[in-house]
C-alpha cells in the first residue's frame, strides 16, 4: 500500500510580500517524512476568505491529510477558522471549551479577555482542538484538516501533538552519495540505475565548493534492503 | 489599476521531502515587491509529470506571470521542460541556439558534451531563451510561463535578466510599527483602523523578545500619501 498524503496550506499575505520567510513547510516536510506521510503538495495563500476556502476544498479532496499554518490570531486579518468552516459548510461561534481555557490562561496571567482575545475562541461545529502548551489559544481539526498556528514554535508544539494520532505508513528513508563530478557527467549511468529501480526515487542535486563541480546522489525509498542494493550498485558506479 | 499578479510554482521532490529548503519563493517575493507585481500564490509539487503540467495550466490561467524553479537539469529527474511544453500542447526538441551555447561553453572548460548534457538543450517549440551566466544551460519563457532553475544563485540570475521585461504596477510599500504589547491588546483599535483604510493592508505580526511579548504592525499599500496618513494615525494609537 503507498504512504499516506499530505498537504501543507500556508496562510498570510506576509509571506507572499517577502517580509516573512515561511519556515513552517521544511519543518512539516522532514517530520511527515519521518513518520511515513508524504507530504505531496505545499501551497502559500493570501489572507482572502475566497481563496482559502478555495484552496482548502481542493486540498482536503485530493490528498489524505491537509495541515494550514497562520490566520488564527485576534486581529481583523486572522480570517482563517472562519474560512475552514466556510470550506465545510458548517457553523463557527465562540465555543464553551476554548473560552474555558482562554478565560483561565488570561485570568492567571493578569491581562484582559478582551473582545479581540475572544475571536481566538471562535471554532467551527464539530472540531476537535489541537492543544496549545505555548500561547494558550488552540488551533482545531476538522475532518482531515489541522488548523494551526504561524508563529513557529506554536506551529511545532502543534504538530507534535497531532501527528502521533495519524497513521502513518513505512518511513521515507533517504541515502545520499557524494560525487566529486558534475551532474551532467554522472546523468547517464545514474539515469540507468533509476529505471532499474522503478520503485525507489533517484534524485541528483549539484553543488560547487571551493570552486569545484560536485553531486550529491540521492535514493529515497521504504525498503531498506532495496535501499541498500541500490546504494551498492550506485557506490561500484562511482566509486572514490 | 490593480498591479499585477504573478505566482511561483518550486518543482521537486528533494523540497517536499524536507532534504532541502526551498528559498527561491521568499527571494522572488521581495524582488516582485519591489517591481510592484503582487505575488498572488506559490505552490511546491513533486517530480511528477501529470502533477506539474495540471499546476502550471491552472496558475497561468489565474495570473498574469507564472515563474518556475526546478527541473531543467541534465539527470533523468529532470522533467520541468517536457511537462513545460506538454502543458502547452507543443513540441519539445534539442533546440540550436541552445545546442550552440552548451557546446560551446563545454568546447571552453574542456568537459564532453555528452547526451545528458544536450538534454539541457531541450526548449519546447516558441519559447525564448533566458540567459544564465553562471552555468550556461538557459532557462526560457513561453507565454507567461518563465521556467528557471532551482540552484539559488542560477534562479538569482535568471530573475534579474526576466523582471525588467515585465510590466509592473507602483511598487508596494510598507511600514512598521513595533509596539510592547501583546496582539490580543492593540487587536481592537488596530482593526477600526484598517477598516478605514480598506486602500491598504494591515496586518500584525507578535513577537517575543527578552520574554517579553510585542507586536510588529504593518501597513502597506502602493499610495506613498495614504499610507504616511494611516501610519500617522497608528502612532497617535500607540504612542510610544
Amino acid at each position: 500500500m503507498p504512504n499516506p498524503t499530505a498537504a501543507m496550506l500556508v496562510i498570510g499575505d506576509e509571506i507572499l510580500s517577502g517580509r516573512t520567510r515561511d519556515t513552517n513547510t521544511h519543518f512539516l516536510a522532514g517530520e511527515l517524512t519521518r513518520h511515513g506521510i508524504a507530504l505531496a503538495e505545499a501551497r502559500v495563500v493570501p489572507d482572502d476568505h475566497a481563496v482559502i476556502v478555495a484552496a482548502v476544498n481542493a486540498l482536503r479532496a485530493s490528498h489524505d491529510t491537509v495541515f494550514t499554518s497562520g490566520g488564527i490570531g485576534p486581529t481583523h486579518d486572522d480570517i482563517t477558522a472562519d474560512a475552514i468552516a466556510a470550506a465545510f459548510g458548517v457553523r463557527i461561534s465562540k465555543r464553551a471549551d476554548a473560552m474555558a481555557l482562554l478565560d483561565a490562561h488570561y485570568q492567571r496571567s493578569g491581562m484582559e479577555f478582551n473582545d479581540a482575545r475572544q475571536r481566538m475562541a471562535r471554532i467551527p461545529d464539530g472540531a476537535a482542538l489541537i492543544d496549545n502548551p505555548i500561547s494558550i489559544a488552540p488551533g482545531f481539526t476538522l475532518g482531515n484538516v489541522h488548523v494551526m498556528a504561524g508563529v513557529p514554535t506554536i506551529f511545532q508544539a502543534m504538530v507534535a501533538s497531532v501527528l502521533p494520532t495519524l497513521t502513518g505508513g513505512a518511513p521515507l528513508l533517504s541515502q545520499t552519495l557524494r560525487v566529486d563530478r558534475g551532474e551532467g557527467e554522472v546523468a547517464g549511468p545514474f539515469g540507468v540505475l533509476a529505471a532499474e529501480f522503478p520503485d525507489l526515487s533517484m534524485g541528483s542535486y549539484p553543488f560547487t565548493q571551493n570552486g569545484a563541480f560536485g553531486t550529491n546522489l540521492v535514493i529515497r525509498g521504504t525498503d531498506p534492503s532495496r535501499l541498500h542494493a541500490a546504494m551498492t550498485r550506485l557506490a561500484s558506479l562511482f566509486p572514490a
